[in-house]
């Protein structure tokens, strides 16, 4: 395994945790949830000998910190991405490839049309968009949502962190029915009960929920504006079973990416980094390697 | 307050429990969730001068048994019916008035069709039909029908039952949101929480929401078959504010009832029952004396 390096960094009024790997071209690994940095561990180990890998903690989960600890709708997909750019800043990073997923997809649409310069290419895992529209709250996906309401109620935080087995109920519940690969996280399960239990942190993810809601009903109800296409090369790899972002959904890929490559992972639900983490490491590699060269960072 | 007498009956494989009170027609209570036979103490107050009044708990609710006291798909509306009818056998029976809503509004539309001449009247508070369709996924109402799937969760009442906090976080949620009356259920909450912390008494609940859950989906896709017209002749008193049985939802009733008088509780929400008990008893008076006479019970 790389040696990981971790480091705290001041930022946008709070302090991101980071964990690095490995020397090279900068990568950024954003995490969704019921994640944090460690679940680009298989892909760290598999690229760190090729590029300097840079996963944080979006503020709220893990290590980094959290302006807002009570239930807060602050902490939505521009202020998350205001955070990235904060944190390059603070690394003295110029511009970054950015390997992504779930919560950070909306994060990494929101960089690309905000911040196109700051960005050699987008590499994701899944990722949902504004034209998904009212297939969010089609029959057979109701079943699939409900967490995203749940994790809304302010109580949420206090009954999955009622006890050690109500939290590994909950978060194990997703790590499972979200996987093609039912075993992937068996064997971290109990790391990531332990983060997740962590004082703050529950609430910490769910406050992306509660931030997200407004664009997401909107997107469902067919009233989200459309975002101004994106320009940045993009490559997505979709599970084929995620059940809550449906890799049918690739079809509207072209009406938000001007640049995009998809292809599937036949093996993967919606964690194809650890799920697939060869298959996935190769293809970033390769797509990474189709780019002009990013440009070396502003500082050593 | 009137004398409650409580006793429990050899039923269709298993004990219901039953409260009543009162002498005269007789009346059934049946209770939604998160409700058992307490939740009519505010009718019982008001009419026991003048009906027997005969509030059962479902199978799995408060003090009647469980035949299928794991996740179980077992307990429908049509079982559910099943249960009402060899209660009816059990206490001698032959014809009664139904008051109730929530889970007994699916089960009483059953009974309707199948043994309408076990009947004299239906008195719904609210009550959804198969005509609301796909009203029940519009986009604002997604946010208030993520409970439905979460009770489907095999882990659900461990994590609502890990502590009397999180019972009564969860159960009070309901009690509050679904009230117009905000502090309806405010002086009886601990009992509440008390009842669903018996042993099974979660899990009993949510089996309704499994056991639905194929009939929900099929009218929410539009593939449910039109059920026969109800003849019974019915009340509906539809409280205005109830965020999840729409109050709007009144429009289709007349696709269903051949025989139904509808109008609106404006001080209510979901609980009409408990936040305008006057009001409630006053039109159940009204409307099972403007009915031919219940013909009296089989044995005394």
């Amino acid at each position: 395994m790389a040696t990981i390096r971790h480091s705290v960094h001041e930022t946008h009024g709070f302090k991101t945790h980071v964990a690095q790997a490995g020397d090279g071209p900068p990568l950024l690994l954003l995490h969704g949830w019921p994640e944090f940095w460690a679940t680009w561990e298989p892909l760290i180990e598999r690229l760190a000998d090729d590029y300097r890998l840079i996963a944080p903690d979006f503020r709220g989960f893990a290590e980094s910190g959290n302006p807002n600890p009570e239930p807060s709708d602050q902490t939505g997909a521009d202020v998350l991405a205001d955070d990235i750019i904060a944190l390059l800043d603070a690394l003295g990073l110029d511009r970054v490839g950015i390997v992504g997923h779930d919560v950070a997809s909306f994060v990494m649409q929101r960089l690309a049309i905000r911040f196109p310069q700051r960005l050699s290419g987008l590499f994701f895992f899944n990722c949902p968009t504004t034209s998904v529209g009212n297939r969010w709250r089609a029959p057979d996906q109701i079943r699939e949502i409900w967490y995203q309401t749940f994790h809304q109620m302010p109580y949420a935080a206090a009954l999955v962190g009622a006890s050690r087995d109500a939290c590994r109920a909950h978060i194990g519940h997703f790590l499972k029915h979200w996987c093609h690969r039912k075993d992937a996280f068996d064997s971290v399960l109990e790391r990531w009960v332990d983060n997740f239990l962590r004082p703050g942190n529950l609430q910490g993810g769910f406050n992306w929920y509660i931030s997200a809601n407004a664009a997401r009903m909107a997107v469902m109800a067919g009233t989200a504006p459309m975002p101004p296409k994106i320009t940045v090369p993009t490559r997505v790899l979709w599970g084929r079973h995620d059940p809550v972002l449906r890799s049918a959904w690739a079809d509207v890929l072209p009406e938000h990416f001007s640049n995009v490559e998809v292809s599937f992972a036949e093996g993967s639900g919606h964690f194809v980094h650890y799920e697939e983490p060869d298959l996935a490491a190769t293809e970033i590699r390769r797509f990474f390697a189709s780019l002009p060269a990013t440009p070396a960072s502003r500082s050593a």
